[in-house]
């Protein structure tokens, strides 16, 4: 629920920067990451057509790139939920404002953000519904419907849908007024079954980031002030950024019985007694296509990891030689048999040099030019996206070489985000430095912290730097609040965060 | 946009209904199918638990076995469509008031249906927002930013979506005030390439219809009283159900430049001329799950082909014997290595005869019961879904005999529907006989109709028939129109409709 601290493009701006084109993009350019960083990632996004802005104020259009890495995440996160036998389904969109009050800590959370329909079929609505933030409400009206007996339960319930939160400020990804994401909710028995699947969730998240996007996971609890509205505990899952600050992945909330004594989620347990469920909800959200972006691209445009890249092998023929092209085709084919998604740009009236932009500001992990002189010696040169390297492979066996090549990148692109990460985190047991890191470069701080708001609140103030998480792996440290002084059992992590 | 003829139940009779549980459908049973087709629906898909309905007015929720049917058929959508090279893509759910009024034909076929959002964040909007009726208006308004020169055409854009109609009165999946569905979107430089595009989208809905659903398709264009709100040809599949009416399965449709012009669609054509954009419109929805239970469901419940059934085969140990569960866990190992969906039923305190009722309520296609005798025999019965067939199979084969039969039932299951059409199709050359049929039996009237709408609606009126499409592959034929004598030229498919 923070603001963005990056300052975005009035809409007007970018709109008429974006209108000039596709073909063109290369005399724009794109703005240099390290000069500005906020202006650079919008450039990437709308010039590699991964999205664009849209006449809505703060939503924005999924473009066929944007929206295929979102598939491949799609894919990773319902094949993990299946083994956890998380089913899916789709509840309605608009929610009477009546149920939507029923539980109070949540409605005062979502209460500033929403969206009100007041007029259907030409007639004002006695009872207003509004467009759904999120969807416990929705839901658990159904879930006291269905729960009756511990034989009902677990319950796992999963939905893909849209969201619509009245964001201020918006930014691609990051923040919108409308977002996609995926919303699990599960009911339990048990508390400790019902952990364990906050746990299990949040698991699955750290491993679509780490092995899909290549992103290092943090795994952790949110502090009081930080948690999800309703719930008893958050967990997350927290990235670090290269300009050094957090971006919060997703998270998995253990809801205790909160929502179902709101709700009436009751059961018979098998001692035979009323009970309430114990409940769950956790979701990942089209937030990680920003993350993705900030945390690989290049001043050359998006990079992107081989398991979430639509084209994973851009084979450009140089010329419009017809053989060539014809070869293209044939190792085109030889490719797609092995399992590797590959392009082969025969467009006409373009030159090697504009392809080549073109296919690097999309993030094409691999491209491999063919010329007469490749085919004549039998050895061709692939320019690898993430490392900018080039190496001459064999073409007769590229379809062993290439499916190992682009292994090789996505494992070398999680270790740099992982040394960047490692250079970016910090161990500090004064203010002075904890000030002093922040100032200078930011990232993860870990330091003692006594867990009182009012310390929290006050380093935030002071520093921008809020708690991210307190690790889910932290040893119990006894020490004194880095701000206080006071006792403190445990270092949180702190840092400036999206 | 008809109106349904059914009698909807009112929501909180059903509701309370429903509101006994899971547990005790077999004792309330289902409405006999012969007896009342409407009650015998909503029984059939609440009981069955496809779908259920919410707390809002209108507005369904689709559970884990109706979602999972879906699913399917995106699948089977989503690779014809890639097929097309039509890309998967998501834009705004809200759509401000002044874009939607654009095409003046278009805004007029939706404004009685809208939903409006008049408050954001706590205050009142300058402009109201409308929840999508279809995303025509949001997308044009991005294909006149992407496209100026013919080689941006053709671009062919997907999205799967939620949508909203205010619709007065709802039916499950049939007419929804919110229902999901995919809409694609594509723009050519030539009316040639556009209408082949119209065409091979239908070709698409036809096969998915008659493929997975096991429901024979008619293809066919609608009349112009019919036809999509600003399109200038609107293309169909019309479907026969069991009791004689017709469902409109999907449209396809010829936009012409009514759009491109209203937008801004131009481009430059490849004699350096402006043009205006030929847009196709083509749309799926969750209307297809109504049509698959009306179609194949039967008193004991669903009845799933087995290309959509989540569970494919059901395999029930008979008694809580941990040598029989393990053998059935065996046999569910065997077939899921040779692609087969299969669940063993292990749930404890639940009679056989529940267990089968139940699995006949959610439509599995083959059911398996395992026991003592069955083991020492070698020799276990099936019963098939669709005809109550059962069959004794030799159990150290399931894995090779099993897939071969759920082709076999898929097949046969389509062979039923296409006889039961086929049955429910009179050609009729005098309206004396019109009237006679559509009192007796309903089902598809062809006739000649010398397409006047005065005839048109008069016969509507006059027999609850409407025009369901002139089929792609009609003849000419001159004679006289069944109405009004005057001269004809095509035999039409008249029909009562959902």
């Amino acid at each position: 629920m923070k603001q963005p601290t990056h300052q975005t493009k009035t809409k007007s701006e970018a709109q008429s920067k974006a209108q000039s084109g596709t073909a063109t993009f290369q005399k724009r350019g794109v703005t240099p990451k390290s000069q500005n960083i906020s202006e650079w990632y919008t450039d990437v996004i709308v010039q590699s057509e991964m999205a664009d802005y849209s006449p809505v104020r703060g939503s924005i259009v999924y473009r066929p790139l944007g929206y295929a890495v979102w598939e491949y995440i799609q894919a990773a996160l319902n094949e993990r939920f299946k083994k956890m036998e998380i089913e899916n389904t789709y509840f309605p969109l608009l929610i009477p404002e009546s149920l939507l009050t029923k539980e109070k800590e949540h409605v005062e959370g979502f209460a500033p953000e929403l969206a009100v329909v007041t007029i259907g079929g030409g007639e004002q609505l006695a009872e207003k519904l509004i467009v759904r933030p999120t969807s416990e409400t929705i839901m658990y009206a159904m879930y006291a419907k269905w729960i009756h007996s511990h034989r009902d339960l677990p319950l796992k319930l999963n939905q893909w849908n849209n969201v619509v939160r009245w964001e201020k400020r918006t930014y691609f990804f990051l923040r919108g007024m409308e977002f996609l994401w995926q919303e699990a909710h599960t009911a339990h028995a048990y508390h400790d079954e019902s952990w364990r699947q906050v746990l299990d969730a949040l698991d699955a998240y750290a491993e679509v980031y780490e092995e899909y996007l290549a992103i290092p996971a943090l795994k952790g609890t949110k502090s009081t002030a930080e948690k999800f509205a309703g719930a008893d505990v958050t967990t997350t899952v927290e990235l670090m950024m290269p300009d050094g600050k957090a971006l919060q992945g997703a998270t998995s909330h253990d809801l205790g019985q909160n929502f179902s004594k709101s709700f009436n989620i009751a059961f018979q347990n098998v001692k035979g007694e009323q009970d309430f469920a114990w409940q769950t909800s956790f979701g990942y959200s089209t937030r990680s296509l920003g993350a993705l972006v900030l945390a690989h691209g290049d001043d050359q445009g998006l990079v992107l990891p081989p398991k979430v890249a639509p084209i994973q092998v851009v084979i450009i023929p140089i010329g419009d030689d017809d053989q060539l092209i014809e070869q293209a085709q044939m190792q085109r084919a030889a490719l797609e048999r092995v399992g590797v998604r590959v392009k082969v740009d025969t467009r006409e009236g373009m030159s090697l040099g504009y392809k080549r932009n073109a296919w690097e500001l999309k993030g094409v992990p691999v491209r491999l030019e063919l010329g007469r002189k490749e085919v004549e010696t039998g050895f061709a040169t692939i320019a690898i996206r993430h490392s900018g390297e080039k190496r001459s492979l064999d073409i007769a066996t590229l379809d062993a070489t290439l499916p190992k090549l682009l292994d090789e990148i996505q494992g070398a692109m999680f270790e740099k985000a992982e040394e960047m990460r490692q250079a970016m985190t910090s161990t500090v047991d004064s203010y002075d430095e904890f000030k002093k890191v922040m100032e200078e470069k930011r990232g993860f701080i870990h330091a003692l912290w006594c867990e009182d708001p009012a310390c929290e609140t006050k380093i935030k103030e002071e520093t921008k730097a809020s708690t991210r998480c307190l690790p889910l792996d932290a040893k119990e440290e006894i020490g004194k609040c880095v701000y206080c002084g006071k006792p403190a059992k445990h270092r949180w992590v702190f840092a400036q965060a999206y």
